[in-house]
């Protein structure tokens, strides 16, 4: 690998992505994707008794699907990355207990499988591994019980909250393959604006994005045409228009090629997600969905994908501290 | 790097641990190892209003005093990798949401700190990073009070439970320097031997250490008297005698050179913390005090230091799930 600038990385040889997959929840289902989905399930339980063992099945099947799809037996995987939005990352650990692959736990709240994917490459770049796992999770019903209130008790959102994704995508990166690939990443730092609204996590995490995105293409030399698309994880429409302010005044104007998987994910007038989507599963699905598709068929060549998080939790917002943010960010091309 | 066996990594060039820092609470200072430890608090608040902030603090502090003792600037610092048990790691987000060095989130639950060293091992031997910091924290009441009942209750223990660590520890590892130096390691995998009992610890994350020390030896050849120490994280009494007992049964003996941070944090009797220490703090700041100074000293020359976390929360426990338990092993040598 090459590292350019400050915080970017180019792949000695680009990292193959070898196959993906996505299954997500029923208000996803009808959402503007759900074509591009591998799975869509018709209510939050799938058949378990909890909603977070449903999201741990999300995690177990969504892997086995993109291990299935690739072809390459599981004894030949060497590292599985994971994680999650629950409470010490259970769906993760719970969902791939019996995979029987080295195990790399990882926490970046919605920013995890792009953390997951720049891991994964840096350590296929450095010879440690041939084929590895990437994936993250997330579910409507175990986030707003765990952050936010009892589902049973129908309350209000206000209009800055988003709508946490059910869905668990999947992807295989191998060293060998015919594309599409990882060819760059730039790892994130945490970037606190100050939000203290638990509600408004677009506008928490945009400065990270900022950051990230603004880091990317210094240190790269590109400008954002450069890509044909540049997707954010889960800024919803508030973030991305904080996002786009922003970098507008770092000179960059990316109006035109940028979107959200937040945005992507709903309807926005019919479904009634206030500021869009967001959680772990957000970008992974989208990704491993819409975007891996695209990439294939070639509708896109060139793709930035930046993973936000917000690295929060229940009692730090009660203790009335603010929002840090991270974003990963990612480049992924059709050669 | 060169893969050994399944799942072993022998680095290229030994990563070097240039500088290390520990604080510890205040009844780790009156236990055995309290020499060993750079800062000892006198109370658990150490002048914060939460024990979240307090653990978020230890982070912080630790850091900094690595990064200190090491010379090097922080500009020059490539990676962070930290982790720690609260709910979304926010002892680390919060904990470093300063340090402007890109941050990778990490949970391995008590396994966090090897895995840390692990990541940082490979990115540093695949020459994506020169200077990488590696940390992990936790807390006594911040994990009481998250994990069992509210401190103020005085619940009693029972004789299987163990004494989450006060404490953070952290590790400035390197490209060039003059060791100690971390020359292999092994991933471990998610092993769930059904104990469901939460106040079990040990007895639920000894088969997951069990499965690493053996796959270790197995696929570097070695015996266990290669190295002049084995020490696992926070087993505790009752999990190192497990321990103990399935290497036997697979051929091992590890008697004589086997020990485990937990036991060696507190006095057994005196101390009345039941089966020993626990949390990501223990491992540690036993590694970044006690070990890494005999090290120093050259007292021990060949150490093998494995680290077990248990990936339950409190939902899965009260949702009748068993325990999920993974173990990362790294071998440090004076060379």
């Amino acid at each position: 690998m090459k590292k350019v600038g400050n915080q970017s990385y180019i792949l000695n040889k680009p990292v193959n992505i070898a196959a993906t997959a996505s299954i997500v929840g029923p208000k996803e289902k009808e959402g503007p994707l759900h074509q591009f989905f591998d799975q869509c399930l018709e209510d939050e339980f799938w058949g378990e008794s909890s909603w977070e063992k449903a999201e741990s099945k999300l995690v177990k099947e969504a892997v086995s699907m993109a291990i299935s799809k690739s072809g390459i037996a599981s004894s030949n995987i060497d590292f599985c990355f994971a994680g999650d939005l629950l409470n010490q990352c259970i769906a993760s650990s719970f969902g791939l207990r019996e995979t029987n692959i080295p195990f790399i736990g990882l926490f970046g709240a919605c920013s995890t499988f792009v953390e997951s994917m720049i891991m994964a490459s840096a350590l296929i770049d450095g010879d440690f591994a041939t084929n590895t796992i990437c994936t993250a999770s997330s579910h409507f019903c175990s986030a707003e019980k765990q952050f936010r209130f009892p589902l049973e008790l129908g309350n209000q959102r206000p209009p800055s909250s988003q709508w946490t994704v059910t869905g668990s995508g999947a992807a295989i990166l191998t060293k060998d393959g015919t594309g599409p690939f990882i060819t760059s990443f730039t790892p994130g730092k945490i970037v606190d604006m100050g939000i203290k609204d638990a509600n408004n996590m677009g506008a928490a995490m945009a400065g990270a994005a900022e950051d990230t995105l603004v880091r990317h293409l210094t240190d790269t030399g590109r400008e954002p045409n450069y890509y044909d698309v540049i997707l954010t994880g889960d800024l919803g429409y508030i973030g991305k228009d904080i996002l786009i302010d922003l970098v507008s005044s770092k000179g960059y104007n990316i109006k035109d090629i940028y979107n959200d998987c937040g945005v992507l994910m709903f309807y926005k007038e019919k479904q009634d997600t206030h500021s869009g989507g967001s959680g772990c599963g957000c970008i992974a699905t989208v990704f491993s969905g819409f975007v891996y598709q695209m990439l294939q068929e070639k509708k896109y060549k060139k793709v930035l994908m930046i993973a936000t998080g917000a690295l929060m939790n229940s009692t730090s917002t009660q203790q009335g501290e603010s929002i840090p943010g991270i974003a990963h960010a990612i480049s992924i091309e059709v050669l």
